[in-house]
């Protein structure tokens, strides 16, 4: 591209083309991921009880990615944890973050954690980790475009895996530590870094079987700067809604906005298990799997007795939490 | 077998062990996968939220057992989904039967779903996606053959995951659209899709074995007439019951018909856990996850004020809709 | 190691390196495994209603450390059924052992478990058993490292998967049975068999790479006696507790007695969701993913009508009751 020459570019992409993820980059990711564990509601609790299940979560948040795509692609997920010196720096890490407080002398202020919590500290680590996604999912894309020619979209389920895994399986990493909260997954609620990884692995997927005409290290920096300015204007403002909102909410309603089925569906379905409607009602969402939306009012049906509020407060905490949740 | 012969099914039977599965045949399995999915009660509603995980949903009704065989065979599960022509089939007929109701300028009548669910078109369908059925089970069954030459275990497993898979992994596709029902799974009540493939995968793996003496267009032909009869008759009577339903129910009280060892099963248990026969029964059924057979009252328990009427119902509804369901 | 040679210890552990498992010490281990799935609470109302998903829960606990170390090294996870032989073996001794009840005759005493439950037998059986594991874990960390020549924590995770997946498993094992209890897992709260073959994954793993130096029979012998005697001396005695306990309380203790992070956790993660820490409390333990300490009093609080008592007893049993479960 012209473009790229003209900015004088060329210099930089390759420059970032050719940047290593370790020690620095890397550092950054397991620390900002380990951070995000332990701001998990209940996290520290758990560290303080069962410490292996602790750290063992803590390396599917670290090293998700790569255990995620392994089991796609049927390579050994264990792999990942054969490189012994990114498991120990992501050891140790998890072992600072989570533990200060009982290894420095029992202070109980807590001072790793305090320092990596400083905004400044934490704008830097969230931006620098930014930059390991770009690499993660060119692997992956790479990795896949190796194995299936043609396979796109074999390309960019194996990309966004490795960018976004430690997302994707969080239902498993929360069954760890003993939380299970099947109504919500990834899929079902996107949060930014998924959606984020997605398009980049759909970006560089087209690149990589040419429909992009693009070059590797010009998308390389394009699309690292995209992430890193985005996630950081996101922690400046402290907005947990993704740039992406308006356009999917009008996407949505151009598409979506029909009548609501739910009423159909029920009358369907009822129709076809011949009058079980009120029955079936309930089957959709039992206690123990409710579907997000209705979860507050069902929660509070299904309840001894009905407390809409404090159910609609925890479906709200449950939907901040995810959307803070990095993976 | 002469029999063959002197029916003139030879032919016939070669004719269809040639029958090319692409395009007819496979998108009959992939409407009749999708439209399962749409009855699964709530399905639409996610369709309507999150159309990502919908999709995906249907993907794993449509290559579940690819998918499934895949990942007991230790080859990529990932790569049904390489095949590109057919992905974009199974996704165009996802979005047709998901959501022509928006697609069609917001026609509320649903046109494409209606159409399909018209009973002769209905018909045709289930009838053909059986036809699919024999293939899957003879592709697996072989699968295996090439891998282990005398596990005749692994052959029937990997041929019924095969044939069967979209049933067996269906606790973890409805945890894609954030349903969780751990009482309930393929293997502790079998559906008559599940039931017909094993028999097939258990015909195909014996006669891969030469325990079985016919020749396998043969066995193709019986098989593929058995079930397509079957499962007209069932769509015609519209009865949800197997036509093993009396053999089973005759096995079942010949064997197990002795003392119900339930009440054995408690004093033991509670013998050995030293008389906390009480709580174990308790952990035994916890609200989260309930053995079938007790779901009922121990619902009703559990939940503030008993209500045994709704519990019951609720669960006879899951029955029902674990029958309906069509792998 | 002259120790070895003073002590005429060097034909006995030659012999012991030597020894076959196939047939009776396999035995043994199919036989103790299906009793403690017989003795979970609620197995036998599942292997009356469903026997084929019984049969499949008792084969992974038979298989289920091949199973787990495979699905990790991404090999068939298929494999160990293809070992028609174990296979049979195994499904004939869950037969007897589930449903000697109704073979023999419908004798409502239940011959071949009060046979084996007689506390002679079940000694033998239970070291017997207890032998295997090492031949379990030696075969995992060898196989780990001939793929990962360097990688000590794969070789201990493979030894650890092989030796004592029937446990790793048993939340998937519990499922096919319709039971979940996502409150407990091994990694939470680590069974004694866990344990010990952790313990024999690392100094397996530690001799395998020449850091500890011992020959490999030697090592055999030590851990084979080590597990015999620890585990005869504690069925003997009938405690559940590992002899460990008194090293682990001192340990967590020395670490862990910092000031309870509960309230900082809950303070902190409220500040970082801008004071919504009561719902956050609330979406950390909800119905159905209670943190296994908190368990009791949330249980209490969620139900209609707060019964601590109940709950308590609960969660104690689900404790015990996992303390008993063998993998």
């Amino acid at each position: 591209m012209d473009l790229f020459r003209v900015l004088n570019l060329d210099e930089l992409s390759h420059g970032l083309a050719g940047l290593s993820m370790f020690p620095y980059f890397d550092t950054a990711h397991y620390t900002v991921s380990v951070m995000a564990l332990r701001e998990q509601p209940g996290a520290l609790e758990v560290a303080r009880r069962s410490p292996f299940a602790c750290w063992f979560s803590s390396m599917l948040y670290c090293f998700g990615g790569g255990i995620l795509s392994g089991l796609m692609m049927a390579e050994a997920p264990i792999a990942p944890l054969s490189n012994s010196i990114n498991v120990l720096m992501a050891s140790v890490i998890c072992l600072c973050v989570l533990y200060s407080r009982y290894l420095v002398f029992y202070c109980p202020q807590d001072m790793v954690y305090s320092c990596t919590a400083l905004f400044p500290v934490r704008l830097v680590l969230t931006g620098m980790k930014e930059v390991t996604r770009t690499w993660k999912v060119l692997g992956g894309v790479a990795e896949a475009h190796s194995k299936y020619k043609d396979g796109l979209l074999v390309m960019i389920a194996i990309g966004w895996a490795k960018g976004a895994g430690g997302g994707l399986i969080s239902n498993f990493e929360q069954l760890v530590r003993g939380v299970w909260k099947p109504e919500t997954n990834e899929l079902l609620k996107m949060t930014y870094p998924t959606k984020i990884t997605l398009i980049g692995a759909v970006l560089f997927a087209l690149q990589q079987t040419q429909y992009l005409a693009i070059q590797k290290h010009h998308l390389m920096l394009l699309y690292t700067v995209f992430t890193v300015v985005n996630k950081t204007s996101m922690t400046l403002t402290g907005s947990s809604s993704s740039p992406f909102a308006p356009i999917e909410s009008v996407v949505h309603r151009t598409f979506f906005a029909g009548p609501s089925p739910s009423f159909t569906s029920e009358t369907k379905t009822s129709v076809v298990k011949k009058g079980t409607g009120e029955s079936l009602d309930r089957a959709a969402v039992p206690e123990t799997s409710k579907a997000p939306g209705s979860s507050s009012k069902t929660a509070a049906h299904n309840r001894g007795k009905g407390s809409p509020k404090k159910a609609k407060v925890q479906s709200e905490s449950t939907e901040t939490e995810s959307c803070k949740k990095s993976d």
